[in-house]
């Protein structure tokens, strides 16, 4: 086992720090969140949305506000509304780049080669290209002083997904969608089942090894 | 594309909606987080660990305190000390039915097989079988009054890592050390890296097709 204490870490390059600590929590989520304000429309790839519950169904992120997407943050706050749109195999160079520091007023839709698209009465624009999106609702935004950073909250007004991906008790198929999984700053990952497991209970504990 | 509206979502069967809402945001981190406190050693499996920022190294959890593993709550705000391992594909059964509703005094890890490990002066159990694990410090428990949960913000202390996943840069090499993915409440996932991509410049947009 290799060992990095709280001094190796601070002390590192700081290449090598933001990596290693990006890995360290395991696979992640890898989301593209639309929005459009007074400048145009919006989009940015994020590996922190997390479920929050199902009842209200509330989904949250992290953002940086020192860093970019700044226009994301500005357009939420302006128009409570924003998309999550999940990221397939086909897309994740484009979605990649969705984080480059593009100028104010540059569409990564355009830059990035990704379709805009509306439904229903969402204001934010979602990916066409997505088989799975959402139509978010702002509920809240908490501040994380810990490292100036922030949670958002959404909840989902709508989902949109591939009717392949449902299955008949409600999971979603994420295979089936092309989903991917990030981990650390910049690596993709295609995904493939190997175990689903009963919600688990003491009495039909099974006997392991 | 299927649709489901809010209303749908909200009138849906509870197993349905649970089974939905956790599965929408992708795929999802595996890790055990344990704790020592007066009633014994605790163990639970966690999907929501998230990256926070690197310096300081924090990440951060969601927990419903209505709902188990209520000792793990006690223990860490007691003792300011918890760990997280990660789970790789040899104990994602074990690792599973960690979530059982287990009686108070009745430790995880015996129930599960799953072996307890103290590694320098962190007060709390590590998982022996675990290739990368974390001795982290409570820094905050952040209540999200919208739904009664609760964000859970940890400093890193020290990691622990399997050699065969550090990179030179410091990302880690998940893959290496067989770490899973979860999606929904019960299903996991291996892995396999599809792409690797630069850290994303404007001035050095790949041509999309």
């Amino acid at each position: 086992m290799k060992s990095f204490s709280e001094e190796e870490i601070q002390s590192a390059d700081k290449i090598f720090r933001l990596n290693l600590i990006n890995s360290v929590s395991g696979y992640k989520s890898a989301n593209l969140i639309g929005t459009k304000g007074e400048h145009g429309e919006n989009l940015a790839i994020f590996s922190s949305v997390v479920h929050l519950g199902a009842n209200p169904a509330l989904l949250g992120f992290i953002m940086r506000p020192a860093s970019v997407p700044r226009n994301t943050l500005t357009n939420m706050k302006e128009t409570k509304s924003f998309t999550i749109n999940s990221v397939s195999e086909e897309i994740i160079k484009k979605a990649h780049y969705t984080s480059a520091n593009f100028e104010l007023g540059v569409s990564e839709f355009s830059a990035c080669k990704l379709t805009p698209e509306y439904l229903g009465d969402c204001h934010s624009p979602f990916v066409q290209e997505s088989k799975l999106k959402m139509a978010m609702k702002l509920e809240q935004i908490i501040d994380i002083e810990l490292n100036d950073t922030m949670l958002v909250i959404g909840s989902i007004e709508n989902i949109y997904v591939d009717e392949v991906a449902v299955t008949d008790n409600g999971q979603l198929d994420l295979n089936a969608i092309d989903t991917v999984a990030i981990s650390g700053l910049n690596r993709y990952h295609k995904v493939e089942e190997i175990g689903n497991f009963p919600y688990a209970r003491v009495s039909e504990l099974p006997i392991f090894e």
